[in-house]
């Protein structure tokens, strides 16, 4: 039976782009080699990392100004090494608390500046995004997690302030046109939107941001080495960034952000009217921050809950189950997911007793 | 034409582990989804990493004082992490200076704690592994370098010390048995002898070492937060984790390390009797300190490694230049490579006029 995956990250492909990395793996481009077996400074894996790099900047319209940079890891590195670059130990940060990667992202900063959040909707279970608060002065830049994977709320306007922010994007980069000027900078791991687990993607943008100097935090965490060495600094995840690079192709060819902004309006509207529309369901989220791209959703009782479950496993669909923490539903609708599948998912909703 | 991979890494895989790594991306076990793109805390892959850890534990057969984590990134990364870990910034390190990988972990620990060079062989270029050292009584551990990627020298027996060895077995990771009680640490990115780039292997031995404790340093960095949560604090690299498994099968299946280094030492005979043979090449590296997975080695001048280049690209090798500042020729000869390839390779020397 054909799976529905709506998987949290990592999460679906596009078949696409599965059939044409599978391809790349046994035999890239009549080359007789892998691509994942060849090194990472070879004119092949450089046209590619290339190519990749120019696609980001092309489908943000990124000038000069910006650096994008592809680091190891995931958003989880990121969120020390963005403070470590950033600030230094005694200088303040703050921070929204918008759910777990708000959470993780404030402790993360802790061990490595002074923190200071403006505001938290943990006490009615993280169901909306605070807005009522005012920026200190001495505040050197905003974190915000651009769209909560876990509890499912999204910044659909980023706040007005005079710092820089410093976005989180994991689980909505690449989804729709951003207002750059804001930014200091964004970090947003492949495997959600744009590829599968085992690389970062980073933007900086300079106008807003001054960095450490070299020997302040230690070289492979420093924004400046990977700027200087243009990512090859170290042996990149070569396959994984071949594979955000068919993504970002496939976004190209899809037609760049607005349409992948509006294949997620499609989508997330279709979901949410069911969700509205069901009796036997209700959102997690104030209607105005939900997520397009994580749809938190319960049953009205467990007994609901358990028997939904269990009719969505034997009709294929896959990955939907909540975090653990969170309980009830979750449907991760990121850039790979059919419009079909969140169809079918809807009418298996329709048919539910 | 077939192409003989000899690439320093990310580097030539097994044809069979190839095929089984893009099946699994298209379809995983006949489950419709793709093993990329499921959750790193499904019961599919966590399968995954629990077999991929136990076969680390058995081909070395380690009991339960050894710690083994899956950790994103490569090497570089863990130059930083393990004297983050292991010491205090006033504690000192030791280092052998064996050439550019020496190099880079002595810069990395510069960076966190006091060092102390033993001695160096960057005089001779790197053309042997210097014996004669006394370590000093306050030295908390030795980095070693196993196998020097760039250089082409080979630690045969480990030094013996009172201290553990903290050891980058990059490139001679899963090649040969090991004498674990030495060792506090080692750590090997997967993309030489046992799979693709963007993961890394790290044995912890606890006998040997007391880590610091949590809130001391960054928790993404902490041994003690991967120890815990089983490699799953954050996403892992699913994908690379997946065809490191698929070789952990592999090298089993040949018969386990006492194979991969029966393999290793027939391949690189054959290629080291070559150079030796041969009027005009001539190894880099004094006989008994030479590695057995990458050979280094130099024409007589530069005319004939130009030449020999031309003709070695010709007929399908690839990825045989030396590293631009060490130059000549670098055969690596990991896990993957096949014997028939260093016999081809050995055909090609002795025809070459």
């Amino acid at each position: 039976m054909k799976q529905h995956n709506f998987s949290p990250g990592p999460a679906a492909l596009p078949e696409s782009v599965l059939q044409e990395a599978a391809q790349g793996l046994l035999n890239y481009n009549q080359t007789g080699l892998s691509v994942a077996e060849i090194s990472h400074r070879s004119p092949i894996f450089l046209a590619i990392i290339e190519e990749a790099t120019a696609l980001v900047k092309e489908l943000y319209q990124l000038d000069d100004r910006f650096e994008v940079l592809w680091m190891p890891g995931g958003a989880s590195g990121q969120l020390a090494i963005a403070p470590m670059n950033l600030v230094s130990k005694d200088e303040r940060v703050a921070f929204v608390d918008t759910g777990f990667w708000a959470q993780r992202a404030i402790d993360a900063a802790a061990e490595i500046c002074q923190i200071h959040v403006l505001a938290s909707s943990s006490k009615s279970t993280y169901d909306h995004i605070p807005k009522d608060w005012t920026l200190p002065n001495d505040i050197k830049y905003l974190h915000v997690v651009s769209n909560e994977t876990i509890d499912g709320t999204q910044y659909h306007t980023y706040p007005d302030v005079a710092v820089p922010l410093v976005a989180d994007m994991t689980s909505d980069f690449l989804t729709r046109p951003l207002p750059m000027e804001k930014f200091g900078v964004i970090f947003a791991s492949a495997q959600k939107n744009f590829g599968i687990a085992g690389v970062t993607c980073v933007i900086l943008n300079k106008d807003r941001i001054s960095e450490k100097m070299m020997g302040e935090i230690p070289t492979i965490y420093n924004y400046q080495t990977h700027i200087r060495e243009q990512s090859l600094y170290h042996t990149i995840p070569t396959f994984p960034v071949y594979v955000s690079l068919l993504m970002l192709r496939w976004i190209k060819a899809q037609g760049g952000l607005i349409a992948m902004q509006a294949q997620s309006s499609a989508k997330s509207s279709l979901l949410y009217a069911e969700i509205d529309r069901h009796p036997l369901f209700t959102g997690n989220v104030h209607v105005e921050d939900r997520s397009v791209m994580n749809a938190c959703f319960r049953g009205i009782n467990a007994e609901v809950e358990e028997a939904f479950l269990a009719y969505l496993t034997q009709h294929g669909i896959v990955g939907i189950k909540g975090f653990p923490t969170v309980g009830g539903f979750r449907a991760s609708m990121y850039n790979g997911l059919a419009l079909e599948s969140v169809q079918y998912l809807v009418d298996l909703m329709h048919s539910f007793k």
